[in-house]
């Protein structure tokens, strides 16, 4: 079995074209990110990434540089689960979540790909094979852009082919999210999917009010009502909402999933490949909700997740959004009425830039 | 109102005398330290850090350099709620746990230093001010130890004036910890207070019979059967086990804390203030342990935790193990009578012997 010989880690601060907001995480200029590439003992390579709203990502950079190597170099590159195992532990203390998951998810991704890229198979058939087709959405971080600029927003991205939209909402008085979101479904005519995502602004008790206001203007999913960590009170909303939740950008383990979905604190659990601990959990955590007769939709990180929806049938909407990635990658998400088409490279297929990555390094 | 002026990061890598053990962590040859030196505009100093078991330490360190200046730097030294809120959400994507907290933790502890020292108050009576002697207890991290070298180090923290034990159990076989305890017991003879620490070895299965097995040990508690991410099942280790619970170490929020107690899945309660967030919401869950009729131990850095504990009336047993940082502290934690004794020095009253922490920078 080939082992682990190399490992380089990148670490980058990607420009946006436009800034960036959600009623957490204010004003967004730039995203990191931080790219992982392993080559095993035949010269295969592997790629994985991860990346962060604009803080971490030195911390996730050091991770990969000073704490992995020495965890991974020499070891059997196909034991993806064992390997897991022992730098999930192995961090434990220091890590279990953070930065440390983040860098976990990065390594993950990576051994996948280059596992996948070595017996010539698209990770998508690899996992599971279902559908190569996602349906998808584009994911708006708008929340205070001006209401001409959000409609415009939709405009392009119609016409790029999207058929499903999301759209910010947590804004200072509710009765301004309801004017938005009801113009927008002005905009978009009845049925079209809409989401709309609250970034955890509320309380629970707010947000039950707010799911009844946004009611009349059926929505698909409300997001992140409250705090990942109100698990007990998120599950009030999906009981008393009378809307579908969707949540889990903020959960970092298999474990937080099964406690959110076993409390049915969630209706469309939405794990991200870069934040969960890499594609060995979410594929668990896409089967848990199977399990549980649940969709799976995702955040973040589209072209390594549409493999990872288009490998299960429970899979609902993936997420796109390039928070300006694509630049840097060869051949950037195909996107054909409303569906976003799993390639049949081998691996996630990602090729990046690295010379135009070079140009960024943080 | 003073000012943040200055904030300074140390890393370091504190060899241990003798190698330790336990049953998640395996050996461990060195702790890593992390330390952070704020100034405000007045002059007055104050002094944090946070420590890992062997990894993320260069993680901690990058987000206090290059994450934390930029967050800090000229806010008011005094609203540290408003400041501790600020970096936890400003943090929180890439952040909620991991390196992240433990550099929050290392800040949170110097501005409640910094505040006492302006103020000339030990932090004991400024948070609080119950009691400045607070039971402790030898935390030993010994599993691998043969039996003749625990009993040995067994005497050792009695000649030092300890008057309660902590021991490691977790081993291949449950008989072997059932005979480490017996003999313990042996030694330490009846109600000497005897702990016992599982490091997340077990399912909750296994946990109460292994709970059943030390019973006639008449162990105070049994310390992290399981993981900390099976809540549900500690909570039926509580009440299927006949064992009181400690656990908290490996939380990283005053939410899993709520989480973990309003299950009952825990008797102990035992933060960590250089990984729960620091010194603001170690008070919390102090004081929510006290809401539920619980008492709250502690985890590390005795130091700082026995004025914290000597703050409040639930406080039970302090756990001091120094993993070789007493040798760069001015004055290291005072024993008497099987008490420690929290300093009436200004702040939490820790003085870093900084020359001889420059001799073994990481």
């Amino acid at each position: 079995m080939p082992r682990i010989a190399a490992i380089e880690a990148g670490y980058y601060r990607v420009p946006l074209e436009t800034t960036l907001s959600d009623s957490t995480h204010g004003d967004m200029l730039a995203f990191e990110l931080n790219t992982l590439r392993l080559r095993d003992t035949d010269g295969v390579e592997g790629v994985g990434y991860t990346y962060t709203c604009g803080r971490n990502g030195a911390a996730i950079g050091a991770i990969l540089q000073r704490d992995l190597p020495e965890q991974v170099i020499g070891q059997e590159a196909d034991r993806i689960e064992a390997l897991w195992q022992k730098v999930w532990w192995g961090q434990h203390y220091g890590g279990r979540g953070g930065p440390t998951v983040l860098a976990q998810s990065a390594l993950d991704i990576a051994l996948w790909d280059l596992k996948a890229r070595r017996l010539g198979q698209p990770l998508w058939t690899l996992l599971g094979g279902h559908d190569p087709r996602v349906p998808c959405y584009a994911g708006g971080i708008d929340l205070e852009f001006p209401l001409d600029k959000l409609l415009r927003q939709t405009d392009d991205n119609l016409a790029k082919g999207f058929r499903a939209i999301k759209m910010k909402v947590g804004r200072k008085r509710l009765a301004e999210d309801v004017e938005r979101v009801r113009a927008m479904r002005e905009h978009l005519g009845e049925g079209f999917p809409l989401m709309l995502d609250a970034n955890m602004k509320w309380t629970a008790d707010e947000a039950i009010r707010a799911a009844h206001a946004f009611q009349p203007h059926d929505p698909v999913w409300l997001e992140e009502p409250v705090i990942p960590d109100d698990m007990p009170g998120q599950a009030r909303v999906v009981r008393e909402g009378g809307l579908p939740i969707a949540a889990g950008e903020n959960l970092r383990t298999l474990w937080d999933f099964r406690q959110l979905i076993a409390l049915g604190g969630v209706t469309f659990p939405e794990p991200d490949v870069t934040n969960c601990g890499g594609v060995t959990p979410f594929m668990k955590i896409a089967h848990l909700a199977e399990a549980f007769n649940l969709p799976v939709t995702s955040h973040g990180a589209h072209d390594v997740t549409v493999h990872l929806l288009a490998a299960v049938p429970n899979r609902s909407y993936l997420e796109a959004h390039g928070f300006g990635l694509d630049r840097y990658i060869a051949e950037p998400l195909r996107i054909e009425a409303g569906c976003a088409i799993a390639s049949d490279r081998p691996g996630h297929g990602i090729t990046f830039d690295w010379q135009g990555l070079d140009t960024i390094r943080a």
